[in-house]
């Protein structure tokens, strides 16, 4: 039972740039708007504070396939793609209809804001309980 | 003798819209670069965490006059408008050679962080010493 | 009959600073968002390209009463203040259940891109017909 | 002789998030602002709207090292990395003093904007002679 949601957007005026499109940086704003509705549709806010953790990102990627220009309405698809003992990859579809716009992936690691500098820890079990990745992933989950 | 500051700046691709111009809410990011440029030219930073205050705005107004492009070069006037016991205003011209762009002030109120909710709090005496609003301003000062 | 509008929204990670509450930039951005959504339930696009018009702002201000932080849910409410020959003035409350948050006014001309530097322009009489300001300011109307 | 660049920057308020520290979107807009840079550097501006193209990005990617805070001063270093017939790809690497912060990538595509929707056409050879990729990177050129 993987997890995963789907999120409708509209594109705002303040997103776009001086070529008439959606300003590149902001897909990876809509992959962590994403990020953060599947951790509320999981019961949870990504934010914690009484838990001393947080959720630095390591690393983040994206392709984009066609533009999207302002009042667009998209759709961003998000899925939990892997699972390891201290970190979340999520992986992502935006598309608007059935034009695929941009895929992208953003990897998430569990950090204790308990200590400075802030150090990677695993992940709470309670959490990991909660996301599940696809089957096919498993073998990533140490 | 009132503290001031001019800033040189170049607008960035991701500070335009798609209308070609730079999108009026950074008018107010740039108040606040010049502000925080002013903080350090008197010898400090606005973060000052074990202080245990914050500057949370509460009121910031611009008034637009002509638009700024991409690439463009431009100048951000700010100086301390007025001091009173727990805020400082701050006045600022935005220009680009001999035009004026546009024209703006910000408040900011002093709050102590060590409570919840923050709460406004005398300026410390050795930050208003660092600060002088003109002379017609001196009046404000309670 | 005042053209008005309340629209819901979540506060975005993104959307906060490092004083833990959202940058008092975006406020400008909420305001923004309202007003199209604004023209979109009244019928029409902001964004008129075949019509050769824009909508640049000429003023903007606001007043902040309350922070809002991450995944705070508030509500905008925007309405048509004042029209005249060439702008339209909008005010907005901003609120999270009972308590007001921010107070803002934004002030846009109707100008022509038909010509560079673009100049202001009559409203079209199809578009100030579908906004009606309330009626204690009528007589702003020229 | 490879085309590259240096540039200073000082972490702004407004790129910081509620955990404290840059929100990773902002270092897309760092490497775009180096970009740009390293075109002015080269005696030219990316934004040609007189010869007709433009460039999109096809491919962005960053991994996060270290995290950045509000005043920080940092360097990111760009260098073209590959040119084929259609595309430019930079690697940047940003770094304060000597702890390397975050490494990233954007490949761009030259496009015509003379029809809608945009595509992508051979980058104009006076364009090209100005940046060179690194001898090892040569064969990646068609």
């Amino acid at each position: 039972m993987p997890s995963e949601l789907r999120l409708k957007r509209r594109v705002q005026f303040y997103e776009t740039d001086a070529a008439g499109i959606v300003h590149f940086s902001w897909y990876f704003r809509y992959m962590e708007e994403a990020e953060h509705a599947l951790w509320r549709a999981s019961g949870m806010s990504i934010s914690q504070p009484e838990a001393g953790i947080g959720w630095p990102r390591i690393a983040a990627s994206c392709e984009f396939h066609r533009p999207l220009r302002f009042e667009d309405e998209f759709e961003i698809w998000i899925r939990v793609a892997a699972i390891t003992e201290k970190t979340i990859r999520y992986e992502c579809v935006m598309s608007k209809g059935d034009v695929k716009i941009a895929t992208g992936s953003v990897t998430a690691v569990c950090v204790s804001k308990r200590q400075e500098p802030m150090k990677s820890t695993p992940i709470p079990p309670e959490i990991a309980a909660r996301f599940q990745a696809p089957a096919g992933a498993d073998a990533e989950r140490k």
